[in-house]
Parts: structure tokens; C-alpha cells; sequence
């Protein structure tokens, strides 16, 4: 079978950059085209250079419409407005498109989802393989375990990240409280500080560190009478985003059209 | 409903002691008789003293046939000999069972089996709620990710403990290699050291580490490219085996007689 | 050498329960008297068998006196009216007198400075060899880098808890403050939660799990630009307390009349 | 005060671009050369865009003699002939010399010690701030610590590493050695697998995990009676080397001519 034949958008930022990169490294696909803004002074250099590997003769260009003649799919982590324009000629050309952008409004998830009669998109907030496998582990063991066991969230971001807890560790914790059939809002115990008095039954704590380059780390604790069971996930780095994008392109190439996440891509809805 | 008459066995013993602890902190059971090998000198002796607790006027006896006329069920962590000897007497007075023995001969493990028409047993070789979602969970991530995630296991356990790896991390092994549909057998990398070469692909590792007084911690590292998965659990005592057995009793209470396993009591045969 | 010849004060407790089996574990000392309030209705009770031993002929009694006539030390958590009415009685007998009392105003530590000119005094909010050691790395480590590394103070404590943080992870907060010459109160970092802006540089950040029936796990985060490092202390159960006052009152015994601290008792004076 | 002027060596292969990277990123330096063998094809590359930075107009040269006329050190993690070949000249040019390279003979050994009469180097097996610390902490901590505390080295590298445990853990395990006062050699517990018997008191064990791209954690676990203190350190990326390098090479800028290490750079011997 030949290789699947993708275009980068954005690929002279830091994420199209690991996405050249993650193609680069693999045996399945193949770089078909590099997308960036026309305002941009990257357009018209070499997309293998910005990645830091050799040349490969793919030059940044804006026109999404020539370059995705021969192209299989696209891979968009870029900005709302950007994604938003690639959504009607990723359709009409049929392409897979992997959209990873975050800060969608509404409107714009109700744009993307209007073309999957016709194309074939794979979406989610978090496109590593690991986060999407915990977050329906911790589903299952909030789910099996009683309110005995007290659930706590801790992650760790690099010093420069400016909200608390983060968006995966909220994730984490909307897939716990689905698990126990409770609501987040009303069960989370976020912040704590000074004389807290003790832990409320059935609340979701969460804890925040933050420090150095750390590029994410996920612990879900569930800790009970004299046990704890804890389930982690390390990203050692962003490639982890860009190998799961990759994945996910891969395996819809051939799929019918529709909307797709990661949960599809990696099986989780048949396992668990 | 009125409490559940639970029977200790090997009620002098380390754990016996453990599961009167046990009992008494529980809501839904209340201890009815304390067995004891008729050879020790602690026949006699206050249950609830000799377990730190204060008096409570169930004395050890030899004798399980007088004291299970007005008990539901017993709990047995004790030597292959004894459970043997009150396998009849548990299943001709129809008690729940729980038999966390370990060192049965397959022949032992028949006998126990045989009266599962009459009586209502749950047997593991780990008591412990945690450990034994911990497996479920490591078999199905196993079977979510191929072989480019490699998995490794790793335990600590007191400095006393002569064998490596720990009972439990095999188990592990074998839930991982049972998702992966292979045989731990062929595929386990043990006891590295010196020049290794490179990690062999899908192979399952193992390394222990002891010292100290650690009850027992377990992890399981799916490793990927940039990223890490990791299920862990740890014991902080010997008291989560005894409220693993006790849940167990409590769970099994009313059940038909059968043969029952902690998955059962878990309910991770459903979830999963 | 004889034996050293302790006396627990509070011998009822949980604490006091705790100090008794580590002093039947020891090669070192043996128990010379139990002492209680003389309203406990514990008083005439055996000393062994209350903590879960066999009996060993040690009465608990409310008579200091009487029983400090032949002992070598006392090892007293217990309540600040206790400790100050024993400190007196200590200090004429000559006695070591190892104090993990916490709640103490400064005059009742006051009181017991007072006295060590003839009593042998050692006093520690956490009697813990590993926290005390680690403390001292902390402050070590804080002093070695620079302001390029984060540091973030984790700890987790069971589900009881009152109060965020620890008063050990703000014992360790004052250590790396030390180390840095800083003040703690400027540079604390507590109960991150919403939008709180990218790291302010030089702070102390400080996160706060509770769950479960953990007896206190610590970690101290140095997190630099692409690496981290982690000190880290688990307590797995309050016995660590009751074998640090222990290792304390043998390290005093012989030793001039003084105030001491862990430490003194840890050779860290010397060592760092 | 003016930046410090830095060569690469290697500055075409993997740990080259990562100092080229480090440099970037510093106030205190700036790139004055970029060295790489005479045989290798990158030969007149721009030293920035292999690095995955803008071009800098450094051009990769063989030409040490010429690039260090106006150059105040050079940064040097090669292979022994060319470190061989580059102390002549960094000690005829007066420079600081950092050499990271492994795997370098006695004799090699040797000739770099025979120059520091004029010139300044600086030379670590391993050049991480951070690991380097934690073996200064290690031998503090077992110096401090008796034989009732066991001593566990764990390690885990990426699926490639071919030797187990890692050079790394094996330093750590020498400082832990150093600080008891004891051989290594005759006190490892390495490659635990089967029945081992209990641990032998005063081994100094080693567990090594391998798998996915770990590029290199390190735990020494210190375990006594119910307590852990845990000594850790995690390499995110080889930037780690990279940073240590160079702050090892300006720390030593305006020394004077000797033979220094990291512990000097760290400041580790006034401070332990």
C-alpha cells in the first residue's frame, strides 16, 4: 500500500514543525505539502529545514487548493479562523483532516461537524495516545470503585503555563465524575489552602505544581483504606501530540466519511 | 439488614489478627468466632485483645463445628492443611468461604472446587481491591497498544522477601501478556544486568527492588515514544488484604453457591 | 551496657501504644514504666498487652515519681499541661528527656529550656529521621542552584487532615527558603487555582493531596530547564515517629545536660 | 561584561546542535565556531539552521586554529582522537576547554591533564547540573545514614540503551559506597531474579527498567523501618547536557589554568 500523502498546516510553528518531524519518522506516511499563513515570512522555505532535518523540497505555501490535489489528508493544529477556511476544501477534496486546534467556539465545532457527510474528521483536545487510554481508565476505575476511595488529580506544567488546574487535568476529572455519575462542578475541591477542615466524601481534588520545562504529567490517585491506585501519564514532549495526530490520520484514511476522536481512533469505545 | 457473622481463621496469627481489625471497624459485620489451631498456646485468649483491640469476648477455639452453629461465613488466610479441614465443615453448614491461602497444590484446589455445589467460596491469591483492578486495567491497555509502547513492571517489597519478582508482579506479567495475546513465558526480560543489547521488542520486563519495610508497590510502565503510561498501586499494610476478604464476604453474602473469584466481587468482569 | 531503661509518657495512646512496641523491637532499651492521667480508666492496665503485645508486666500508672526512680529517660508525646508537669520531674531525676509534644506556646518552651542545665532535653516537631534528613538536604540543594530551578513542595496526607499544607511541607518550605536566604512568607506560591499567570521566579510553590489513610508522603521539586530533580520522603505508618524519639533518647543517654535537636542526634551539624 | 565567545566541536551531530541550541538560548554567550570533522559532508552548513534556529552564519569548518583566534572556549562532547587533537589547541589559545566525551583512555586521560598548566579545563562523565548534585547528596546521605536504611539504585533509559545499569547509576551507586566507607564491588546486588533469599544487609541493589525514550531517570531509594527517603532525578532531554556544559564553561571563564570538574562548578565541595 502506498504512503498516505499529508499536508501540515501551520507548518512553520512549533507544532507543524513536530508534525514535519513525527511524517519524517514514518513508515506509513508521507509529507504532501506545508500550509502556513500568506502573511508569513516563512513562505517559501524549505519545511524539511524549519524542522531541523534536510531539505525536502516541500516549500511553505498558502494555497491550500493546489497543494491538496494529490494529498490524502491534512493535519491542522493551528487557530479557529485557520482551521475554519481548511474545513471546506479539506471536504471538497475529500481529504482526512486531523483537527487539533483548540479555543473552537461553538459555531466553529457546528462548521466542522457539517461537512462530515462528506469528509472524514478526526477531532479531539488532546491527541496523545496516552491521555485519551487514561481518561477512559479513569472512567472505568471511578466507576468500579466506591466513594471510599477519595479521588485526586495532580499534574505538573512548565513555569511559564498561566492556568491551574489544566485543561487535561479537568478532563481527567469530567471522566472520573462520569464515572460516578456525579457532576464536577458540584464535587471538585480545587486550591487548597490554610484550615480546609477535612476531606469532604466524594469530592475530586485537584493539585497544581508548576515549575521548569516540565511538558505535562497527569496522576490520577484513587486512595482508599491502607491501598492507592494511581494511574500517570509523562509526555516526555510535544511530539507525543504530533504521533498521535499522525495515528489518527492513519487510521481514517479509507474510513466513510463521518466525525471521529481519539477514543475511535485508538479502539477505546470496543475495549472499555 | 443485620450484620454479617463472620468466622476468623488463624485468628493468633499476623493476618488473622489483621481481619479482626478488621471486622471490627466495618459497618456491615460482626466477628462470631475465632479459630485456632488446637496445638496453640493461644487457645483461649481474647480475639480482640491479642488484635489490639479492646476485649471482646470471642476466646480462640479449636473448634469450628460449635462455634459456625450461628455464623455466615469465615474467613481463611491460613496453611493448606487447615482450609483443606474446614472446606467440609464451611460447605455442610453453608458458609461463604473466603480463602485467601496461597501454596495450594492443584489437588487442594479440587477439593475446594468440589463443594461449590453447596457452598458459596471466593478464592484469590490477592485479597486486595486495588491490585486486582490493577490487573484487569493493565490487560486491557496491553491489548489497546501495540507493541511500540514496551511494558515494564516493576515492585519493592521488604528487605525479608525471598523471591524476585514478587507473586504479584507475574500476575501483572500475565495480564499484560494475555491483553497482548502471548505468552509470558517467551516473551519476559528478567534480572538485567551487564550487556544486555538493546530492549527486544514486545518483551515484558521485570525488576525488583527490596529494602526496608515496604508492604508491597507495584507499577506497570507502558512506554512509548515520548510518552508514559504507568498503573500503579501501592499497600500500605497488610490490612488491605483483610478488607479485600471482608468486602469479598460481604459481597458473596446471599449469593448461590458457586465458585467466585475477586473479579467477581469487583465486578470487573462487566466493566471491562 | 546495660540496657537503657524508657519510660512512656501517654502510654495509652495511639502514640504512646506506637513508642511501647518500638521500644520491645529494640536491642537497646527496655521499658522501665507507662505512665497515663490519672483519670484515664486505663490506669492498672498492662502496658504490653494495650499495644498489641504480650503482656509484660508494666502497669500504667499516673505516679512520674515512683517509677523514674530506676529509669533513664522518658519519651513524652503528649499534651502541653502533661509535658510541662513531667519536665520538672525529668530534670531532678536527671533524666533524658525526648519531647515530640506538639502545640507548645513559647512559654511552656521556655519551661522546658529552663531546665537544661541539669536535664538533658531533645525536642522535635517531627521526630522522623527521613523528614529530619531530608529538611537538611533541602536546604543543601536550595543553596547549590540558582533561581533557574523551581522549587515546588508536594505533600499527601489521609483524607483526616485538617489543614493545607503540611506543617512539614511548610517545615521544608522554610528550609529552601534558608537555603536561598530568602523569606518564606514573600515567596510562597499556595492553592493555585484559575488563572494565576505564568510562575513568578524565586517563589515556593506548595501543593496539598488528601486521601485515603496515607501517613504523609513529602516530595521537594527542584525543576530546571529540562530536568528535575526530587527529594522525597514516605512515612508508611506513625512508627517512624516512635523509632526517631527512640534513636533520639539512646544518642542522649550519657550525654551532658543540654538542649538537643534531631539535628544533634543525626550527626546533620556536622555532616552539612 | 562582554558574552562569552564559544566553539562547538561536533557541531554537526546530535549533542553539537543541542550546544548550539544552549548557546541561543544564553545571555552570558554567544556562538563563535562551529568545528566538525574534515571528512564530514556538513562542512560549510550554517551551524543555526542544522540546529533548527534561523541561520546564525557560522559555517561548520575544520579549522580549529583559525575559528579560536578570537574565541574564549570550547564546548567539546566528540570522540577521544578529536579531543585529543582539540587540547593542543585550546591550550595554546588559552581556552577554556569543557570535555564531555566518554569513553576516553588513561592515557588520553593523561594528555588532557598534561595542558592544564596553561590551560582551563573542565571534564565530567556526566555534565547535568542536576545529577551531579544528587551524587553529592547520595554519599551525604549514606554517610549520615546506618545500615538499618537499604540502599536501592533504579534507573530507566530508553529501549536502545544496551548496558544495564546505566554508568550513571553505577557513579551513584559509588557515591553511596564512598559515603559508607565500603567496595562497591563487594557490595552490589544486581539482576534480583528468582529465589534470591532475603537481602543482604548492607547491599547496595540496583534495578534497571528499559523502554520508549526515556532519555534517563535515576532514584536512589534509601529504606528503613516504615520510611523512604527517595533521592531522584529525571533528564527531560539531552538540552541537560547542553545547559550544564555550558554553565561549566562559564563558571571557568577568567579562572585560572587548572583541571576542574562539575563539583567545582557546582560549588559542591565548599558546600558538603
Amino acid at each position: 500500500m502506498s504512503k498516505m500523502r499529508l499536508i501540515v498546516a501551520g507548518a512553520g510553528g512549533r507544532m507543524g514543525r513536530a508534525l514535519v518531524r513525527a511524517i519524517a519518522d514514518s513508515d506509513g506516511a508521507v509529507l504532501a505539502g506545508a500550509l502556513e499563513a500568506p502573511t508569513s515570512d516563512l513562505i517559501g522555505k524549505d519545511a524539511g529545514v524549519l524542522a531541523g532535518l534536510p531539505a525536502n523540497g516541500i516549500k511553505l505555501s498558502a494555497d491550500l487548493w493546489a497543494m491538496s490535489a494529490d494529498a490524502d489528508g491534512i493535519l491542522d493544529f493551528t487557530v479557529p479562523a485557520a482551521t475554519i477556511a481548511n474545513v471546506a476544501i479539506a471536504a471538497e477534496r475529500g481529504l482526512v483532516h486531523v483537527v487539533g486546534t483548540t479555543g473552537l467556539s461553538s459555531s466553529d465545532d457546528a462548521v466542522i461537524k457539517s461537512v462530515t457527510k462528506r469528509a472524514i474528521v478526526v477531532q479531539s483536545g488532546n491527541m496523545s495516545l496516552g491521555v485519551n487510554l487514561l481518561a477512559a481508565l479513569v472512567r472505568q476505575v471511578a466507576k468500579s470503585l466506591d466513594t471510599g476511595f477519595d479521588i485526586e488529580i495532580l499534574e505538573m506544567h512548565h513555569k511559564h503555563k498561566v492556568d491551574a488546574p489544566s485543561g487535561t487535568a479537568l478532563m481527567l476529572g469530567r471522566a472520573a465524575a462520569d464515572g460516578r455519575g456525579i457532576s464536577l462542578e458540584d464535587h471538585s475541591a480545587r486550591g487548597r489552602d490554610g484550615i480546609t477542615g477535612a476531606r469532604r466524601s466524594g469530592d475530586i481534588g485537584f493539585a497544581s505544581l508548576r515549575g521548569g520545562t516540565a511538558a505535562g504529567d497527569h496522576s490520577v490517585i484513587f486512595a482508599g483504606p491502607s491501598e492507592r491506585l494511581v494511574l500517570s501519564h509523562q509526555a516526555e514532549d510535544r511530539m507525543i501530540f504530533a504521533h498521535g495526530a499522525l495515528k489518527a490520520a492513519l487510521w481514517a484514511h479509507g474510513k466513510p466519511p463521518g466525525y471521529y476522536t481519539m477514543d475511535d481512533v485508538l479502539g477505546l469505545k470496543d475495549l472499555f
